[in-house]
């Protein structure tokens, strides 16, 4: 094999299992070379991706160390993709009254929900996380792809208990967002006592969902570590949390005139 | 930049956007080389990946044309997926009584979820499908997964309509999972009329939900071109639809003797 072959290899084995650290003997093993050739070839690919933005490719020292690709969003990258997702909302189209926005077509779409979670992995990044928790339904793809990209398992928080979820805890709380009060559960199983948990969600007005999801780890002895959302309402003004990371604002719905207010939060890398 | 370089770079860029078509000239704009230079980088990236294994670099050509990566799982690796499946499922540790199976681990796991999805992807390439439908809650990462590889949008129907989904069409329908009546609705808004949809769960017992999203489907006039489900019972043996793909069946689960019957759908890729 030649060296442009084993680095389009490379590439496509770390892009694919983005947080993982893979050995240089992994590589060695495939190409059956020697690992200062596998080192060089590591050195090529990592140039070319963090020449073009595609993120970092470091290396971890120790036993059990190798290389580790990071493909997260920098500043430019995240403000761009903040940028995106305020001109998607942009469109009076979404407007379904009561100052509610259609936004499931913006979710669902697989790549919308990976650009924006480039920017929750890389705030999250360096928090030890083991797990990143969502409730259903609208955030799973935001939770399922940021979890994917720092290769953690995704925890979602049902609003019924399920037969097939197992044991589970329930609380009921008030949600500004349905204005009346909800349930939510989670499974026994599903997180480990003592972990540590990203949270990540779609859509937040005053953030009792939140709160909730915080109220249920906290029963489980795991600690919340970071939390990312969407798309925050700027009301109300008080929110039921605190140190969340919203990659955008969502102002005034205006229907009589179309005009719907959303920026991109820019202090979104700041420490809170 | 050396051919090592860019051949790192074509390969992470397909791979970030399964599905999609990128024309030569995006390729010789980032590098600012010929389109035979690119052409012979591709050709290379090409050979790379298919020796090992890691789907097709397919060449488009006409107007539009350029190079689509299909990074779908062939016969083989998708025998290892259904294995890895069975294996993972095959643990007593899941039971939670009825016959009932906890598998939000599996199902809302990145990687297993993905893996899974290559398999679908591969069964329903070539269906031209304008979308990828499912059914809240835990169908939605393998449908997502799917989706993403496909370079197509996610519809998630949900179990109740919501303000934020629009004008919604609903049914009401019989689920032997759970052993009730359910509600099912889709958004107007998530599909257009005329189009084709590829339908992808979790699970199916009868087939009650896969047959109600069918009929929410065809109130909006769109054909359903492909059905994806990751584990089918075996009962009962009369289902509710035909023409669907397991990727596995499960048949007892035996509290006593802490047996789980899993195994292989053997004939996933054959005509039906």
């Amino acid at each position: 094999m030649k060296r442009s072959e084993r680095t389009a290899l490379i590439s496509k084995i770390v892009s694919d299992a983005p947080g993982k650290v893979f050995g240089l003997s992994y590589f060695c093993d495939i190409f059956g070379t020697a690992r200062s050739t596998v080192s060089e070839d590591i050195s090529v690919v990592r140039r070319s991706l963090e020449a073009h933005g595609h993120g970092k490719l470091i290396t971890v020292s120790g036993p059990g160390g190798g290389v580790r690709y990071l493909p997260f969003a920098d500043e430019k990258s995240a403000l761009d993709i903040q940028n995106r997702l305020c001109n998607a909302l942009n469109d009076k189209n979404r407007m379904l009254g009561g100052g509610f926005l259609y936004t499931s077509d913006i979710m669902f779409d697989p790549s919308f929900s990976t650009d924006m979670a480039r920017v929750f992995a890389g705030l999250f990044f360096n928090t030890d996380a083991n797990c990143v928790v969502t409730i259903e339904t609208k955030g799973i793809p935001l939770a399922l792809m940021t979890a994917r990209l720092l290769n953690l398992p995704t925890v979602v928080v049902r609003r019924e208990p399920r037969i097939s979820e197992g044991p589970t805890i329930s609380i009921n709380y008030f949600s500004a967002a349905a204005e009346k009060m909800q349930k939510m559960s989670i499974s026994k199983k599903a997180v480990k006592p003592g972990s540590r948990a990203i949270i990540i969600d779609d859509f937040m007005r005053a953030g009792g969902s939140i709160k909730g999801i915080g109220e249920l780890l906290s029963e489980l002895d795991v600690t919340v570590v970071g939390i990312g959302v969407g798309i925050a309402s700027i009301t109300p003004k008080t929110k039921k949390i605190s140190g969340y990371r919203p990659l955008v604002y969502l102002g005034d719905v205006d229907e009589s005139t179309g005009l719907i207010e959303v920026t991109p939060n820019f202090q979104i890398f700041e420490n809170i």
